[in-house]
């Protein structure tokens, strides 16, 4: 775990999965989740929407879509999305290269008992 | 006003100001201020702390020196930083360029009805 106030650079942080995203947390608390979501060539978040939550995606190293209700718009690093509540949003890496994310979501998700996993 | 979801170059909407730090806003909720803060060569953003409220600083170009309680940390594009709720924390444009740092804080802070703006 990360100690906070600690300089970084979050894309050191990501991590890589094989058949699915990557998914890393940097920060936590009940206000506030700052993640990563990595990307192998192919992969893809699929479309989905927070209840009461609003998401900000910004691109820190490759490119490829944000899935949007009926369109996928090309991104790439430095670029910058916010879903707000409700609002449906996705990642698709389409590119040949790793693609990288950071992720934040306000308020946090409560984490469930059942299992230690949620999905960003 | 910036119509969500849409993709954007965040740094492009950085507004200076002579004399202070400028600020602009890029998406606000009660959950979620999403903004940036701005500084010409030599501008400050003193040591301050939001109770209640979690903040991340992320630098999008430039650099300088993010002000923590008893040190000053040297930062540059690329570079985050989470000050959780309380802990003190600031920026200050060292350099000869200008210096451009995305200021996200979870909850949004309230708007006070006596005036429009306040402190990020």
């Amino acid at each position: 775990m990360i100690e906070h106030p600690t300089v970084i650079r979050p894309e050191a942080h990501a991590v890589f999965k094989t058949g699915a995203m990557g998914k890393a947390t940097l920060f936590e608390s009940p206000r506030l989740l700052v993640g990563l979501n990595a990307f192998e060539p192919g992969q893809t978040h699929a479309l989905h929407a927070h209840q009461g939550m609003d998401k900000v995606y910004h691109v820190l190293e490759g490119q490829g879509l944000f899935l949007l209700e009926g369109r996928e718009v090309p991104m790439r690093a430095g670029d910058l999305l916010v879903a707000p509540e409700g609002v449906p949003h996705g990642v698709r890496n389409s590119s040949q290269s790793r693609l990288v994310v950071l992720a934040i979501l306000a308020p946090g998700p409560a984490r469930r008992t059942d299992r230690g996993d949620f999905a960003v």
